[in-house]
């Protein structure tokens, strides 16, 4: 028998309705308490009037203490539950994706709390941000090597997420090597290489795929500038595209070694121009040399880590645009991202728009993208649903 | 000197925050009738402190009784205006749709109040619903000719909108001569004839291509279902990107002769089945033979035509998408479209994960699709935005 975590009464109807994460504040603590269960276990959810919802992993001593990862109290997960899943998840990405390239696994929506997997083929890189999940580590090692038999297995446990579990830091090549540290993949057509050991994550930004799909359709013979570029994901692709040029920011200049190299993989390396240092500093440089792009993409990392953040990262989002906005010619485009999931879906067009009027400029709302089929989205949890990317004209005013 | 409308006090935040809408309860009509206004005509929009806020077209005897064109108090709405309109507009579909063939014109998205125009390369389909455009129609002809001299234009001037504004209803021809009153098109590659004079509305809808290319990627080899068909945008479409049979429902009988000839303009007539019938009952039947496919349609015409709707209609999203997902086999997939902006964008996907439990099936939000590039979006009029295309993937419960 499992032990079991009761609900207060209005704590179910959440679960009820879809969310998947238990709060601490919502045990019913006084029945069933938190210290009764060990970290990484399994739990019954009960209701508060005893009736089980489900199955889930604990973190007792997290703010979120218990993460269901079945509605059937009878499942397990264990190696071969493991297995399965990650079956499932995988057809689910070939359905879309049929190369190989994908997150095949995204935590809470693919029924596997805490972890995340991206593959690159051969290559396949985990990351762990629970002790449940890591206290599964050789179950799921295996389970991958049942399902795609990959090469290459490497876990990136790195993440900042696992320092609140309690858990170290550390980075595996548990199966398999390397060419120099990095894992080739194909994003729409055009080839990199993933820095998966040293680079951000897990080495690649699979989520923008679609928004950088969009964004190729319309650079042919355009000045292209790529903001926050990290390895080329969106400039690289635009040159391969037909870009005219591409010039690339990025505060790394480890990065934008990568830029070049994934540049030259696809032949378009005469194209790239790579600038080192701070975002806003390098934009109103260009700004000052009197540069003007076409395109300008500005996909920073997270401005808005907390809730807390919102008010100053909306600020950021708002200076970081601005400035992109003022870099544009005459009909330009610029696509504005944000991983940011405390970022409201409507916020960052309704900013474009907004700046728009400041700098006396109509601003054409085309399109709002969102993260790829392999992100998906568990509506009940808003956190599941992070990525934007906003692609506006910016035209002379009305 | 143009008349004047002056706002209440509480009335201009809405205008400056993006919004373009006056309504008469807004209007500070003590100082400024709405009967000094005629219908049509424009009209500068005041701040309750006397500060043009810019131009309206007046519709003084409706709830909405004035749309601001322009933040350019001196801006009016004449010949060369509607022109340079025209011409922004095209360069920025043409930019994402390169091929003559998307909506042209969105109202107030390009900033032209009361027109929609729908292009499908040489005959350019016309739709006013407002006093002012109507007053404009020879404006709007001779725009059109300047801008793309098309062999044909056709004013189709049925919607329901306009008994409202108290314009008569009629269809004509004011340009060249159409082949069997239809319009040729192309769409992701797709060939299609738009009954441009007896279909719905434009005679085509353009705004789900973006989801239809989506979709073209997942049929390789499926069974399809097109449940309210049309004249077979989703369906015809999947079965030229190689699925293997595709049935479509629809209850008009001649929507039904049009997707059989649009699927043999395409050489796929052979795949095609068409079944006529009120869409609930049809599926029902269709269950009843224990018929199955792999991938269900579902795109209804709004079921939530005004706020007050928003119960019925979403009860009625949830009995077909509910019968939708019962005709599913094994991890299929079903294509969720929903065209009432009353209904919430979150709405659709959680109804679906919601209905999946119901039906003891594990439901997969993939993607969430929206309305084409050539629908720009306002994000301060709600309105503007109403498209969903939900891809979910319907698994065996967890």
């Amino acid at each position: 028998m499992l032990p079991v975590l009761r609900l207060k009464a209005k704590a179910e109807r959440r679960l009820k309705g879809g969310h998947l994460w238990v709060y601490s504040n919502e045990v019913d603590t006084a029945q069933t308490p938190l210290k009764s269960v060990s970290a990484g276990s399994e739990v019954i959810i009960e209701t508060s009037a005893g009736k089980a919802l489900g199955v889930a992993v604990a973190s007792p001593e997290q703010l979120i203490c218990a993460r269901l990862f079945s509605r059937d109290a009878s499942a397990r997960l264990d190696g071969s539950q493991i297995v399965h899943r990650l079956k499932i998840a995988l057809s689910s990405r070939e359905l879309w994706y049929p190369h190989g390239c994908y997150r095949w696994v995204y935590g809470d929506s693919d029924g596997l709390p805490g972890l995340v997997i991206d593959r690159f083929g051969d290559v396949v890189v985990v990351q762990i941000s629970s002790v449940a999940m890591e206290l599964r580590r050789q179950d799921i090692a295996d389970a991958i090597n049942k399902v795609v038999k990959p090469e290459c297995i490497v876990f990136k446990n790195d993440g900042k997420l696992r320092a609140v579990e309690g858990l170290p830091e550390y980075v595996d090549v548990i199966q398999g090597e390397l060419e120099d540290d990095c894992a080739p993949l194909v994003e729409n057509d055009t080839r990199f290489m993933a820095p998966v050991i040293h680079g951000q994550k897990t080495g690649w930004f699979y989520d923008h795929r679609e928004n950088r799909a969009q964004l190729n359709r319309l650079v042919k013979g355009k000045r292209v500038l790529d903001v926050f570029s990290y390895i080329g994901g969106w400039g690289v692709q635009a040159a391969n595209h037909g870009a005219a040029e591409v010039h690339c920011v990025d505060a790394s200049g480890q990065a934008l070694d990568w830029v070049e190299q994934n540049a030259a993989l696809n032949g378009v390396e005469e194209k790239m121009h790579c600038w080192e240092g701070d975002a806003f500093t390098a934009l109103k440089q260009l700004r000052d040399n009197g540069e003007r792009f076409d395109v300008v993409v500005v996909d920073p990392p997270a401005f808005i880590p907390r809730r807390k953040d919102i008010k100053a990262g909306e600020q950021a989002y708002k200076r970081i645009n601005q400035i992109a906005m003022r870099l544009l010619s005459k009909d330009g485009l610029i696509v504005s991202g944000s991983c940011s999931m405390h970022l409201a879906e409507d916020r960052l067009p309704d900013m474009l728009r907004n700046l728009g009027r400041e700098l006396d400029r109509e601003v054409l709302i085309q399109h709002v993208g969102s993260q790829g089929a392999d992100h998906p989205v568990i509506p009940a949890i808003p956190e599941t649903r992070y990525l934007k990317a906003v692609f506006a004209r910016v035209l002379p005013t009305r």
